[in-house]
Formats: C-alpha cells, structure tokens, sequence
C-alpha cells in the first residue's frame, strides 16, 4: 500500500524541486535545508524532505528560527529543533534573532528571518532552502499586494524560485493548504500553531481568517485558484514589460544617461513610465519613496510639455527637460 | 454662494467630459444622452448632464432601459422618464428590452442594456453616451475580474471611454460612491433604488455588501482606491503588452499565417503566449472558450517539443508544428 494520497502529493512536490536542484548543481550531494516554524505547513516540508532526500543522494537539513517574540519562544525552537532531527534532518539548526520596527512588525519579522536563513545557508554550504509557502498563502499574498495598487508586480506574489542564485524554493506553491495538513495528520506529525497566525492584529491573519472567507463565499470556492493563478500571470506580464523598458532604456539612452524624448513619447505608457522610474532609481531616488505621482509628474514632462521647470524627486534626483531630453541629476 | 462641495465635483466630471466630446466632434452642437437608471449615482450624472450642457452648447437627453425583470417596471420607467425631462432633458427616451438568459442574468441584463442604448444613440444620432459608474463600481469590477483569475485584462475593470468610435463615456469613474450619493442629496434629488442591487443572489451585489466591507476592514480604507488604480495601471499594462504581441505575431507569422517557431522562442512567456492566442482566435477558436490550458499545450510545441502531434483547438482548430512553424488549421 502506498503513502495517503496527500502524503505522496507533498513527496512529488518536494521531489521535482530536488531534481531541479540536482541538475543546476556542481555537486553531486548538494545540502538541502528546510526552513521550518513548526507549523504544519513547513513541518509537512521537513518530513518529505527527510523521506526524499536519501533516495536522490541529497543531504537534507533544517532551520529553525525563534523570532523572540514571545515567552518560552527559545524552548519551542528547541522542541522544533528536536522533532527535525528526529526525522532524520541533520544539520538542524535552531537560530534566534531580534526582530526590529523597520517596515512594522510583520516586515521585521520576516527581514529577520530571512537574515538568519541566509547566515545559516551560508554556513551549511546549502544549494537550496525550501520554504513551505502554499496556495492558500500565495492568495494571502496577492490580496496584501492588490491593497497596495501598485500595479502587477505587486499582485505577482511569491515566486517558485527566488533570492541570491535561486537559493529559495517554494515547492508547496501548486499545493492548497488543506492537502498539506491532511498529509500532516495522516503521517502523525505533531505541529505547532503559531499564536500570530490568528491574532487580529496581524494584517495577514485578517485576510486569512476574515477576508478570503468571504471572498469565496462571494465569489465562489475557485477564488484561491484564482488569485495564485493571477500571481503566475502577473509575474509573467511584469517580468515581460520590465524587459521591453531595459531595452527602451538603453534605445533612449545617451552617453551622460539623458533620455530621449522623442524615443519616450512612441512608447505605450506602461513602458515609458517604467523607463522613467528605472531612470530616476538608477539616479539615486529610493525605489521605496517612488510613487506613481512622481513619475506622472516626469512622464508630464514628456507628454504635456510646456516648459515646465525642473522637477524634484525624492532622494534628491532634479529632472529636467532640455534641448529634447530628460536629464536626471542630483539637485 | 456656489453649489455643494460634491455637486461641484460631480459636475466638473461631467464638464471635462463634455469639452473632450466637443473637442473631438465634427458637430458644433453634438447631442449627448445620459443612460440613467433612476438610482442616485446616474440621476446625479443625468441632473449634471442637464446643468451643464447648455453652458456648452451641447443637447442633452437621456435614455432609461426597463429591464422587464420586475412587477411594474415599465410604469417606473416611465416615472424615472418624466423626472428626467423635468431636469430639462430632450430627448428623453424609455425603452424596453427583452432580457434573455446567455451568460446568466446579469451578463444577460447587460447585453440587454448595451443593445438598447446603442440602439438609441444611433436613433438620436448622439456623440455621447454618458455612463454612472462610480471608482466603487469599478472596484468591484477589479475583483469580479480577479475572481475568473485570466490575467491582467480582465482586472483592468471599465474603461473611461469605450465602445464603437468612444461613444461610451464614464465621468464619475474617479468619484466615489458616496460623494455622488451626497450630491443628490444636496440637490433634492428624487432616486430609486433598484432592490437588485440589495439581492445576494447577484454576485456584484454580494460583492458590494459583503466582499468590499470585509476587505476595507482587513485591508484598510483605501481598498476601493487601490482596486481603481490597479485597473488603470492593469489596463495601460495589458494595452502595451497587446501591441507587443501584435507586432511580434507580424514578426513571426509567414505568408500563411503560420508562425516561426524560433522566432516565437525568443519572446518572453507572457508574449509568447499573447501571440498564440491571437492566431488561434484569428483561425477561429472562439475566446470564450479558448482557456489558458489550451495556450500552454501550444506554447509546449514551442518550449517543450518532443515529437507531439496535432493538438485540437476549440472551435475545430488544430495546431501543427512542421518544419519549424506553427500551423494553425481547421481540423
């Protein structure tokens, strides 16, 4: 008898990341770490990693990191830390971090994680941390976007590979989050709930547990699908026009980086105000302080030119319009 | 003493309209209707429509559509009819429709809708077809459209002019609902309120009482302005990324309309698989039925090629690769 069906789904889809890391790696037994909370999501990763990883002559490991947020935080990472090597994971590491304020409390905490997944990785020689991102959270993920109204990049989500090198891999991302706990509980893994995952407070847990609900009781039980199929289309579509807007960039372009203001104005409006912002971040203005007025305002300067004076943007960058080019420059 | 802070608002949208429709008409006196419903957002626009339009030189009329769907709607068409004249609207036209059942009733209603206004456009030889979409009708456009999950087109929502030549126009596309619901009130506006927008059996009725509220409270307030932008910013996107597509299809396509498939593997993804969609609905593949499934089985005779056969097309339309290129042919 086989593995329960949920069970041999979350293999293959562990699996097929392992092959994939195999054939873009130098070494023949490349590590391979789980990033893992404890939760039934990431502990769900662990355990197909540790069950696939011998068969493809991967060594497979773990971290755990203790966001220090909450008492006996420390403990729990050691408990966690535990169950991964009873899997079989070695190494495991469990790493603490101090959580700081930059971008409000869901961003530090997920900067800090980060810095500790990379810092481990490093030491352990990993080719690939895996991360147990699913469906469900790839949904989550492209609401928190869409409230932003920043355009597509920001609906396109969590990508299956990702950071330095492709270091980061999301093999659940196909996968609904109730296949991945019914595996959980058909194998017999204990989990731990984290308290945050459902606390009010936190914007993420609203959208799970208050704004997809009724969603899908709006629009229907295909909502979920729906938003991660939007993802994968959306990074498709902004990875395309970011293309066209490097090559528009470097067509514009002169020697001293001005812009040419007859190349800008026969390009669709999508791509030239994505060549105006390339251009005034490759001149220092901070991407995060870019907004789309801003580069509006720029994009007047070509298509409702009469003869505006310079104009400032954020990070000190003047742009301004002479002798038909954009010159962008400190000011 | 001027008017109301959101009358003034709502009639400088409907004033900008009506230079722009001047602007672009041979008619130095152009006449322009007003598609009115009774409610309070398109009494507002038809009330601002009747204001405004004189200042302008432009005759102003108006059109209401009885949808046939309730107990005494005609008689309330012809109530709505009579309020419209008495805002000193000429031509004022009541016209009924038969609603049929393609694509379920609101799909149906629209169609309905649409074929009548054009209908007496064309019969009041009108410039301008005045629409009362407000920035929270568009809102819920966006995540009507984010619910079918195809892509950015169809989370561009409305656009500020659409249909045959630009007649139809959307003024209050930027204005919430709220501000043109208080300028009716401000002017003594008599409304009627359709009971189905209040009917959970409509899916943008449930998506307007349940799915927006619920969001603003996880999201935060500024859902419906997010979703506006998103549609503006989606559209301008999809817009380029269609012009890509055509001119790579012009590219890549023979004096057969087959298409180079090395050609075709230069372009990213996202145009890549514009351009196959393109030539299968210009081979006759209908779009309604034409699924991203059945774009990415093409896309692997490109990217994935292995020896497959003639793949099969909604709409009787195989697809062949042979020395090279892409076939596409009734099968």
């Amino acid at each position: 008898m086989g593995p329960h069906p949920t069970v041999a789904a979350i293999r293959l889809a562990v699996r097929r990341v392992l092959h994939d890391v195999l054939s873009s790696s130098a070494e023949p037994h490349p590590v391979v770490l789980a990033a893992c909370s404890g939760g039934a999501d990431s502990m769900a990763l662990a355990a197909a990693l540790a069950f696939e990883a011998p068969r493809l002559g991967v060594r497979a490991g773990a971290v755990t990191v203790d966001h220090g947020l909450q008492d006996g935080s420390a403990v729990r990472a050691q408990e966690v830390a535990g169950r991964l090597r009873a899997l079989g994971l070695d190494p495991v590491d469990a790493v603490g971090v101090t959580v700081g304020r930059q971008g409000g409390p869901e961003a530090a905490a997920r900067d800090a994680r980060y810095a500790a997944l990379d810092a481990a990785a490093d030491r352990r020689g990993a080719a690939a941390v895996l991360l147990g991102h699913t469906r469900d959270d790839q949904a989550e993920t492209v609401l928190l976007g869409l409230a932003r109204g920043s355009g597509i990049r920001s609906l396109s989500g969590m990508a299956a590979v990702s950071g330095a090198g492709g270091r980061y891999r999301r093999p659940f991302l196909l996968l609904d989050r109730d296949t991945v706990r019914q595996g959980c509980l058909a194998q017999g893994i204990t989990v731990w709930e984290d308290p945050h995952n459902h606390d009010p407070a936190y914007t993420r847990s609203r959208v799970r547990h208050e704004a997809l609900p009724v969603l899908e009781k709006s629009l229907g039980k295909g909502v979920v699908e729906a938003l991660a199929r939007t993802a994968q289309l959306s990074r498709d579509d902004a990875d395309a026009l970011d293309q066209w807007a490097a090559d528009a960039q470097a067509d514009a372009a002169g020697d001293d980086g001005s812009l040419d203001v007859r190349r800008l104005a026969t390009l669709p409006a999508a791509v030239r105000r994505r060549v105006l912002r390339r251009t005034a971040i490759a001149a220092g203005s901070p991407p995060g302080f870019l907004f789309a007025r801003h580069i509006e305002e720029v994009d007047r300067l070509v298509t409702g030119w009469h003869g505006q004076k310079a104009l400032n943007l954020p990070g000190g960058v003047a742009v301004l319009r002479a002798n038909g080019r954009l010159v962008f420059s400190p000011s």
